[in-house]
């Protein structure tokens, strides 16, 4: 916590209202639309929008992170919802409940255990393609409403089906409603800042009038449809939201259920805290501040069982609003706090306008909201860095599309541990001899370099473990069988960071069976940390040569001859 | 393959003959051996040392690698036939056959894929507490035929099941059969070499000779058997053994046997290929040869596939044999193809002697060789070391005991695995300054060096990937947090072998968060194969800073005030 804030307290405290103000107005139509995305009444998405930030504030590290409901946490709701059977008697609300006290019972226990480095498991291919297919999905699931096309299900195959089933019957005045509020928040997003630059605004103000634009379209929006009576139109509304404080609510806790709901929770967790912390360290970064990772797990798990006890669904830091909170001058974590505020003013005074509100409006700012997540670019820009990690990506996307989000992240990241543990099993070695005039060691391959016939220099490029011990036994031994003039092999071991139990039995047998060879072992540039557990093994009793301090010491004992100036 | 061969055929015939004639007398009660081990009728044992020794030597590389059936591949084809539902009316021998088939379709598959290297992700640790761990439960189990006593079971907690269940009644004449042949052969493994010595033998003379000891064992005990009726005295022999050449037969090819066997043939598979390939490699380095593990699949898949077709169990690289076979002289893969005359010879001429043969001295000969497989101390020499091997070594030594061999396996790869990314996944981080005098760069908290306040040089000693490009971000945004006056950042990489998608975006992101923070970001000591691929992404356009070739070369040009000698 930074001292400055202790010293004046008031500074402050203006700056934080401001922001407060700004992001509650935010918050209100994107909590309605994405407890409908959820498949939950929109009020769930207001509770979640009040004591979550409370928690958040309490705990968290982040001073501008902004949480709440968010678009793909709301998708991963809906597929955990949806997948449980209906004769267990459990509503969606009390199985949101369920979902947001297991993700917080998750992050909370990860958090504790200061375990948040395990979400480094997640790698950005596998979490860009997870975006992307996940966004395809949400803007999918929001045809329905956009369009009043009676669809369903979460994934593409699903909610083709679906489409095949009803046919294509437009709702007219709905879908006129939905493509109308699409227009006006592309113009918003592409051509109010520039408008607004040339009317004056600086560029910051311009951008936060683009971000801020959704507000309006739903002013407008409520303000047409009391006017012309949408919903007598056939226009489907918002309708009843119940009004006054969040109510006090109690998660059920079947173990039948939680079993069900526990790897959702998990992937919810997973995810919320991957992109709380992406943002809040970005965020961060604008003001040389830092952000704790386990706090933050702390902070996400406390707002999540805030959700659960006070009616509201699962919750995460949002991209959108933090940007917004820190634009708008977000000094301290209060400002969070505060905005809980501005959504309790809306729940108690503005719920009625809100009934009127088309939901077709709420589908078309998801719609324009996610579109920015697809990112199809990104597949041909990691193709042509790394294959291995476009096919992660390539898997995820897949998958998430064809079986849904937790199958989707899981087949990630197993496949890009599995193509990451291929790569180190194969290290880059390089049989090396030295640059003429200089004490560099170079690939025999790649440069004209000094080497002697008797002598063989190898550098691997890769710690030593059990997946490339046997073939860096391998490799030494066809080297061996192919060079019978050679009598000393030296290891150069600048790039091996560790050497496990299974590498130093590999260099044991390689040292035995070199000696049999009548070949000496020796090694060179062995960094620290790995010769003082080198020192507590037998190992360096057995070496049949010795261990160079360098590679050029190697050589000035071995073959004198070449270490001339 | 060697030239010489080709060159000079009939030179190497005689020598591979004396070979072929010695390993072939050792095979004979060991195949009796191990099929009794693997709950089979004896003659499935010699069935497997006749076609599979033809086949690897048609497709094997290694030129003294001896195989046939073998202890541990025994035990976990015991274990896999007695998970069979009874009820399926699979025989134990039909049931041998097509375990046989299947591991041998693995290997092939594995081999035609050049995968051998998969091999690799079983780990020293362990390897080596899977062979105590079976070990232990072969000697276990064969206190059954050792003793009289009627066990079962092929786990510890089921052994002492049984024994709980039968009570301790030993048979007395087959106990002491067992113990007398137990004496002799540890007195043949101990005190026999220096007595041969003694009597003017070679060294390589006296090993051979107490290792041939088994075979006097059973000339002995069968010629007491027949003399003294040992069956009429209540010891169980091995009795009727029938004569003649190995049957053709057709593994039964049920789909629902081959799913229910499928992962006990790939342990199966997995464990004699990385077991013969260490006893290849071992000996082939003796003689400056290599050994080509893809080529090693080949041979060992259809040595099985052989066995498979011609009665037998499955098989593997036996590790005493082949010194045998290497200690005797053979000098071609024609040897292991002569030894399987040698077994034929036996079936046909032999078989009415070997009925007399106690079982008692089989079990005996099996105990005194896996006796010398179980190694605790190397648990405690693996811990000494690296208390995450050890881990994985107790885990696995647990698992075989507790649950069987096949799950003793998997859980000790998933633990190794686990350890290696957790620590991979922190990788060691030094800020460093230049050693005065030098153009060295060391850690500031172990060595006295020189640094400028406004540069903070950083080398991190990992590649950096997924699981530790975001623990990179954390680690610099808390640096740059703490130091305020820091002006540039250097990051050393040359322990970086490579930088996947995740780790560039990671350093985008550092890039773009320095930038904001008014820092500029520089490498150095990048290596060729990473830079190569870094010019092919948009990085290096957008770095604020430098890329240096050293770590000298940026201090000459960001702080050259400590850049004078």
């Amino acid at each position: 916590m930074p001292q400055d804030r202790k010293l004046r307290p008031p500074a402050t405290l203006p700056a934080d209202l401001v922001a407060a103000m700004v992001v509650s107005i935010m918050l209100v139509p994107q909590s309605l639309a994405y407890a409908l995305l959820a498949g939950l009444p929109v009020e769930t998405g207001l509770y979640a929008s009040v004591l979550p930030l409370v928690a958040y504030a309490a705990l968290g590290s982040s001073r501008v992170l902004a949480v709440g409901p968010v678009a793909v946490i709301s998708l991963m709701t809906a597929t955990a919802i949806s997948g449980i059977d209906p004769a267990a008697g459990v509503t969606p609300i009390a199985a949101a409940l369920a979902l947001a006290a297991l993700s917080g019972v998750v992050l909370m226990v990860f958090g504790a255990l200061k375990l948040g480095a395990l979400a480094n498991f997640l790698s950005h291919p596998v979490i860009s393609g997870f975006m992307t297919a996940s966004a395809l999905i949400i803007i999918v699931s929001q045809v329905k409403p956009l369009s009043g096309l009676p669809l369903d299900g979460y994934t593409l195959l699903d909610v083709g089906r679906s489409l095949a089933a009803v046919g294509f019957h437009l709702h007219l005045p709905t879908a006129a409603v939905g493509l109308a509020t699409i227009m006006f928040l592309l113009w918003a997003r592409h051509l109010l800042p520039g408008l607004a630059r040339r009317l004056g605004l600086s560029a910051s103000r311009a951008a936060l009038a683009s971000r801020i634009a959704p507000v309006f379209a739903v002013i407008v929006a409520i303000a047409a449809s009391i006017t012309f009576d949408f919903k007598a139109m056939g226009i489907a509304v918002v309708g009843a939201v119940p009004q006054g404080l969040p109510p006090l609510t109690l998660p059920p806790l079947s173990p039948a259920l939680l079993l069900d709901l526990l790897l959702a929770a998990a992937a919810i967790a997973l995810i919320g805290f991957v992109e709380s912390v992406s943002v809040a360290q970005t965020l961060a970064a604008r003001r040389r501040d830092s952000v704790d990772p386990d706090r933050e797990l702390l902070g996400l798990g406390a707002a999540n069982l805030a959700a659960a006890f006070s009616g509201g669904m699962p919750v995460s830091g949002g991209f959108a609003r933090s940007i917004v909170n820190f634009d708008a001058g977000a000094a301290t974590r209060l400002a969070g706090a505060l905005s809980a505020l501005g959504i309790l003013f809306a729940m108690m005074y503005l719920t009625p306008y809100l009934a009127a509100l088309p939901k077709a409006v709420l589908a078309a700012t998801i719609i324009v909201t996610v579109s920015q997540l697809v990112d199809f670019n990104a597949v041909g820009r990691v193709w042509r860095y790394a294959r291995t990690d476009a096919a992660a990506m390539m898997v995820t996307i897949a998958v998430v599309l064809a079986k849904g989000v937790e199958w989707g992240v899981a087949a990630g990241v197993a496949v890009s541990l599995a193509l990451h543990l291929w790569r180190t099993s194969r290290p880059h070695m390089a049989v090396v001899g030295r640059v003429p005039g200089s004490e560099h060691f170079r690939n025999v391959l790649r440069h004209h370099v000094l080497t002697a016939p008797e002598v063989l220099n190898l550098r691997v490029d890769e710690s030593l473990y059990f997946a490339n011990a046997r073939y860096l036994e391998t490799q030494i031994a066809q080297l061996i069988a192919d060079h019978p003039e050679i009598k000393h092999l030296v290891l150069m071991c600048s790039a091996v960071n560790f050497v496990d139990a299974s590498a130093l039995e590999s260099l044991e047998t390689i040292n035995e069976r070199l000696k049999t060879a009548g070949v000496t072992f020796h090694l060179s540039e062995i960094k620290g940390p790995v010769m003082d557990r080198l020192k507590k093994s037998a190992f360096l009793d057995h070496l049949t040569g010795q261990v160079f301090l360098s590679q050029y010491d190697a050589l000035k004992a071995l073959s004198p001859a070449l270490a001339a100036p």
